[in-house]
């Protein structure tokens, strides 16, 4: 079932590690179906070499698996808690990327420095709260899904298209998996640039003016960049 | 019409790419033909690897299309901008290269470290004042050009052949666009090393007699790097 | 004797090169027959190019070549320290990979900054203390190892699978010489992210629920990370 | 004629391209055939791509051109300068690369932090003074010369085979032209890890002993580095 969207979802895999935002198994992607509301992710450690698109897990938005000989990422439970907060989104892809999961270390939202960022992210790509322990021992996945909604607030999830989960890395999403590969390596960039300036001694971001501009001509309604879609 | 320009033009997209200076589509070159004065741009938010020679935007200098079947890149004010205010540039390219952007996001100009700076940079690269927000609202990309050539000034544009816009990027430029791709790249890594050495603590720039003779043994009247022109 | 096990190792070490944790000659990895305790080990200052899996070199634990045309690796005797202390490791693998030397350099453990820390390396990293001038001069190699298992203590080798030696590099180890490479590849990235907080200001590192339940979703007896082993 | 060093000239100078030690033409490598005392040296500014053996510029040792068709290098009359002062050197090599640029851009010696240094340099990279006005008006490439021994004073060349110049940027050498490029592949390695360790907040040195150790079991005469040369 859902064969072009485990095809797609393996690619989004692979984009991670030919991305150089993954190395090891240190990331996921996962992709939902518009009609049937399923949702195909990676295996849990499965070996990029010789995974296939086959392998993909089919789950239920409740988590259970319709498909699938392998376990699903251990990610999972964060996966399918962003879907069902979030129906507008198609697409979700977690990494371990250094520059974004640094500042997640460092436990700072990346301030938007200039119109790189306004291109793609509406405002700072927020970093969560800490876990409580409770909450780290029990339903700790889909705890982290959890407080990535609530970092999120009141955000449309597409004007915003990623959060920094606190001591551990980026979530990223879109409409489809491709789309929350794009904004992963967007992330990923506007994240080192953000660091070098920040070492140069800024610590003010771009104006809302600016910021403003670039995201809405390349989003808003009004957008003019890119082709006209017919 | 200038097919050859077109093949030029769009070869420089790619070096982009291929040099690591841009990712995703955050970026565009576009050369103008000396005979006419005809700009042929890169076409706006088109994938790098569908792109052809013939998808290229020729546009007059008033920045009617002439020819083409896409709309040009958002940037072309920009880049009009400059060509009508420099009549000596036949190339121009920006991008959001990490280092340059990042010196841009700090809102600082490039001190001239050392000769590898000043043997493509006569002084400091320049950074632009912020644009009004009445400059952000309307015109938007013909007032990025704006502020380009006022930090310019008196500067003769092939001696500091980049500048930086604040909380943007760089842009640069040269006698044809192959010229403005070199540049671009030469930028980059010397806002690099500008970047490590401010980090090593220095803050002071180069000797005036330095920049002087490592420019001047490279591009004055002098110059005696290279091979004779014959 | 033991063609396997010279083709593991021969490979380990390329995997060094691959991986970009090694230039030149600066590395080296080997691994233990688990049957006969004997040491397969790279020869000393041989060209990567040319290496072939029959120059590895196999040593008796005490040190005694039992078969090789060359002379093992200078960093052999520290190695042989490691195995002959933990019987419960395969493989150990020595770089000056950028990152983790510059920590070793620093005279610093890598604090574990995030989850990327803790789903590899149960706790910091340790580094080892300086070698007196004494043990400098005399058995250098296996001295280093010495301190290597002093900075250990009482950790179980396997749960926190690398030490930094003072300013030297680092030193990795696993189930296999395949796993120590996986290791030393682990370490370089999160010393890089460890490099990249501590820039971005800070130097707390993570809560011990959150250290705890990354190790053991992935190493503990609980473990739910990957397919389960059949 | 000296057919076999231009081609190891040539070569040579690829190489520091491929080790992403230069880019454009910021980099030259020149050799000394050991009979006649000749310097072979890459052309001043000529494509790296389109470059041939045959391109190489056959020098005396006083610079007077003995075959080519070409211009040499700007910078030869530095090469010939440390020829002629050191006659234990055959090949030398300068580069632009990153961090070795920015340390003398930062006018810093860079220390001896480690062991990796310590295997190839005995003792700090020293950074020459800067020059005199009338040094850079007249003889400007020779004088760089000059300052680089000046640095050197009473060294062997061959046991520190790197100097820093003053806001410009590396010089190294070796026995022969590819232990120049080697040297300079090291050299920026160390660099870079001495700028990780600076910002990781250390400043001092590795003990005397430990140094000496590492330089000696590599290089000394009681070296055990390596294969044992028959």
């Amino acid at each position: 079932m859902l064969e072009k969207l485990k095809e797609e979802v393996f690619e989004a895999n692979l984009d991670l590690v030919r991305e150089s935002l993954v190395i090891h198994t240190w990331g996921n992607a996962s992709g939902r179906d518009p009609e049937s509301g399923m949702i195909v992710i990676k295996p849990s450690g499965v070996n990029y070499v010789t995974m296939k698109p086959a392998d993909m897990v089919v789950l239920y938005p409740d988590g259970r698996i319709a498909e699938g000989k392998f376990k699903p990422s251990t990610d999972a439970p964060t996966h399918l808690f962003l879907y069902n907060n979030w129906s507008n989104i198609g697409g979700v892809v977690h990494t371990h990327s250094a520059y974004a999961a640094s500042w997640a270390q460092a436990g700072k939202a990346i301030p938007p420095f200039g119109t790189t960022h306004a291109d793609h992210f509406f405002g700072e790509v927020p970093c969560t709260r800490e876990l409580k322990a409770s909450e780290i021992k029990k339903d700790y996945e889909a705890n982290t899904g959890k407080v990535i909604v609530e970092a999120m607030g009141k955000l449309d999830p597409l004007t915003v298209p990623s959060v920094l989960v606190l001591n551990h890395g980026p979530f990223s999403w879109g409409n489809n998996v491709a789309a929350a590969v794009y904004n992963a390596v967007a992330l990923e960039e506007i994240a080192r640039m953000a660091f070098y300036t920040t070492l140069l001694g800024n610590s003010k971001p771009v104006s809302a003016a600016l910021l403003d501009k670039h995201y809405s001509r390349k989003h808003g309604k009004d957008a003019y960049y890119g082709q006209s879609k017919k």
